[in-house]
């Protein structure tokens, strides 16, 4: 099938023109060139309005979003984004809210300097589709199943302000403080992926993920992935002062532990890589937190609070 | 966001296993190697129930149409195809139904050499976007945009079943011949991705199109990407006997014409390349027909029959 008119009319002018991008939008396929030494990593993310969005949300910020969720896998894999398609379906053609989205679209892959190479586009519910591609290094991608029994583990930024913006989005809660409620909602409408910490990580992480679906069950992955199980500090949990403020301690590592959307990067390092890893996060000027070892225990989380047990399972969520 | 079990549980056993993926489904995104010397072709396809498909379609039957689509695409290009990755809008995880579209998925994608290396779900009406990815020589990729005044203009195989199945499966039409009625229900349901036609046409055609919205459709973005004007002698038009013994004579020129998702190539060829053209379908075993040819009569379609204007506009379709 070929691209409709809605890719090239709305998408393609505004699109920025990379070197490695032979054919672009406005062939039956788009063709590309990978750099000498390096791996194509490939990504596949579906946004649907009303389940991965509000259907109120801006559209720029669905096309932000939709890009963000993507480049953060790629950024998990430790790989550099270079290319986006896009599959679009659209309940109909409305020009306003296409112009907002591909505005949107563009200025986000403008600043991270990737190329929207074609898409397709359907009547049907909203819904958007991204596959993303980057390229890493031969043998430096950072994968899920490569961490060991003593590693450390170690999350990116601060965990749970995209939870608590989805709650104050459904206004299923209101705070006093604008500031702390735009920040917050920021946080869950325009995630930053973290491309730099990921290129930053390959040969140091010995595994790596993004939380996407919330902590506890995102970690699972790298568990079962890698064999190993692990002790988390709940007390080690970065947290914003915005967070902080706003909800009691236990709710804010609820949040921090549960919630999804933050799209911060989760990763483990040995005992030999921990200098490296200081050198490498302070020439990227990236901060990353220390919050819990791996061990033997295959698939076991164990959360710990104070040194005691945090009893998760009993608050409802489901137990790992 | 991760894949969900569903991509796991339902197809990653199935999938064949290529030497170049060097990490597949199950991680943030997946790893791949390109040959040296090729450039890599990307495009994504989506395919929406109720209008790519009717609603009743066999998932096995969806399954192949969702990858014969995309490397149909492919075959446009000229490239030899090697990945795909899906995401998959499904009302609810009906195993049965799962079960049956992975095994179309696997069996499709096993007779290609191609491997599904992710992908994601979500709920919702039902829907799926593959983006396959494949290789081509650097500067051998097929275009549209190469063409020139004087080239002649080809098309293989046979057009307007699909049309005809089409209108078989939406009951709009009954043939007695069930023998014609199942061989035009099969070239709807199960399209053929010309696969050996491209990649045997690199340095030979000068532009190539897959032809999945109609011949007048599809042609229209050569002539326009080439800047030429094309007459086209519609009774030179190649029909399966099946078309020919169900509908008049007229009817069958129409469905070549406009129907859609017959996933035919249709490409064309210099005078110098003609006769390298004979020796690669040969060699390929193909069989090709010549329509027509290529003028400076920059984004002009003429349809003609028997030397007379074949008046298409009139019968009510879109005029070019």
């Amino acid at each position: 099938m070929k691209e409709f008119n809605v890719i090239e009319y709305f998408f393609k002018a505004k699109s920025i023109q990379r070197k490695d991008v032979i054919i672009g939008i406005g062939d039956d396929g788009a063709v590309t060139h990978i750099p000498k030494g390096q791996a194509l990593v490939t990504t596949t993310d579906t946004l649907l309005s009303g389940v991965h969005f509000l259907p109120d949300t801006p559209p720029h910020a669905i096309a932000q979003k939709a890009i963000a969720v993507n480049l953060s896998d790629l950024a998990a894999m430790g790989a550099e984004p270079a290319w986006i398609s896009l599959s679009l379906s659209l309940p109909s053609v409305d020009k306003e809210w296409l112009e907002a989205f591909s505005n949107g679209l563009q200025q986000h892959a403008e600043y991270y300097s990737v190329q929207l190479i074609g898409g397709d586009t359907v009547q049907g519910p909203l819904a958007i589709t991204i596959t993303a591609q980057g390229f890493v290094p031969f043998d430096q991608a950072l994968t899920r199943s490569q961490a060991k029994p003593g590693d450390s583990v170690y999350v990116t930024g601060t965990l749970g302000d995209a939870g608590l913006g989805l709650a104050i989005a459904q206004k299923k809660c209101l705070l006093d403080d604008q500031l702390n409620t735009d920040y917050l909602l920021n946080r869950l409408n325009y995630p930053t992926p973290r491309l730099m910490v990921g290129t930053c990580l390959r040969r140091i992480a010995s595994a790596c993920i993004d939380i996407s679906d919330g902590l506890v069950s995102d970690i699972k992955h790298i568990l079962k992935a890698s064999e190993c199980g692990a002790t988390i500090h709940v007390d080690k949990l970065p947290m914003s002062q915005a967070l902080k403020d706003s909800v009691s301690s236990s709710q804010a590592i609820d949040y921090a532990l549960s919630a999804g959307d933050d799209y911060e990067l989760l990763f483990t390092v040995s005992e030999e890589q921990k200098g490296h890893l200081e050198t490498a996060l302070a020439s990227a000027n990236v901060h990353a937190t220390f919050i819990g070892q791996l061990n033997g225990a295959v698939g076991k989380l164990e959360l710990r609070q104070a040194d005691k047990p945090y009893d998760y399972n009993v608050k409802g969520y489901e137990h790992f």
